[in-house]
């Protein structure tokens, strides 16, 4: 199955005076493609939360970065969920400028953990989730 | 009466390309130095929302950029309120590289309503704040 | 004419613990459509940078928030350039809510100096952008 | 050896709409903390940029999410540093809110490697470096 895949711009807001992405705002552009493959699937995060009142919370992360984006690239970001036991979620996840393929800059394996809204605590994925991830 | 100043570095984080500070990220510098005259003055704004149960919002901004903060620099952030009407706030700020009055970076001014924390509608200062105004 | 409009989304990375947009965001959101209306046009600020080695900088702006944007709110960015003497820009800019017209929630001018990327001194717009301003 | 340690408060810029710090802010924590263990040596960045002309770049990282920072917290932030071959440094660092000890939120380990500033190649760590890591 091909991930799921975003693209986004680089503005200035997302360099540091090293004339790159600044570290910490490539976590910007991996959360922006979970949440549109979750969009993309009809999920909205804020209606998960009212009902059946679930939250998403990262809980561990791993990158490698291994080329530095740059102003006025545009970014393709992967999104590769698979499910961890009941109540979690791994996002295998890259970062390429395009054109695609043409140049890796990052690799991240992100976890997600599925909670209950008012307690915080670990609580079985929602149907929905469990459905796309099963197919 | 000496206004109330603040210090804060300049990290990478601030950054940009262009090697100076990002002109949004000055305003992340003038709220701390607001949230912290609160602060000195004994006012959690956590404490406040849930009693009396009012919340503060910026409602506008004039802001003049006169020379670029860099990486390292040791920034001063002044920050001199008025009272303004019965339900909001005025802030006249300004931020300085040290050694203080050295260098004018930027100055503006920052109008801050004072909101009901659950209906979201203005609603008079807190005593707290009205007394501090007033002394 | 009309002005140039750009889109944005609204994800957790622009928001605060408040539940809307952080009042520093606002203005990536700002920058977006002026870096976009740009290039739009052809011009890249990098090349500009080289050649004919000019680059731009906010010196001043004036920010009115009416009301709040949220989580998964799309927003389009309007960007209204205006030619001030020969060596600025003031652009008139808005924020609504999608569906445009509906939700104003930021109305904003911001201006521009064009810069020598060499000496930082004021410097005359290149042909490009005085072609496009007064066409 | 006890580790370098630095305080930071949370507001409002570092949370997101879930009343929390944002995921990827901890990360602007993890790299203040670095940045001031180098200035507590006498190291400056910018002055090692120049003269022998070092740059040092975020290569890899891993982070686990313990418990969440919120608003007005203030942080204490570990820095742990080792020397990993010639040419790159790997920190351990942890995140506990205040009264230290109380309250692990984060642990990290950050792989940071040392490039020409020209050539952005690989390249040995300075002396300064090399001298307080063998202390």
């Amino acid at each position: 199955m091909t991930p799921f895949v975003w693209q986004a711009r680089v503005y200035w807001e997302d360099t540091d005076a090293g004339g790159i992405v600044y570290y910490a705002n490539y976590l910007r552009f991996l959360e922006r493609a979970r949440s549109e493959w979750l969009r993309a699937r009809g999920v909205s995060q804020l209606a998960l939360a009212r009902e059946p009142g679930v939250v998403f919370s990262v809980v561990a992360l791993e990158v490698q970065y291994r080329r530095p984006a740059r102003l006025d690239d545009m970014l393709s970001i992967s999104c590769d969920p698979h499910w961890q036991g009941g109540a979690s979620l791994m996002f295998a996840q890259r970062i390429w400028r395009d054109p695609a393929d043409a140049d890796l800059l990052v690799s991240a394996s992100v976890r997600v953990a599925c909670l209950d809204a008012a307690t915080l605590k670990p609580r079985r994925l929602p149907p929905v989730i469990v459905r796309e991830l099963s197919a």
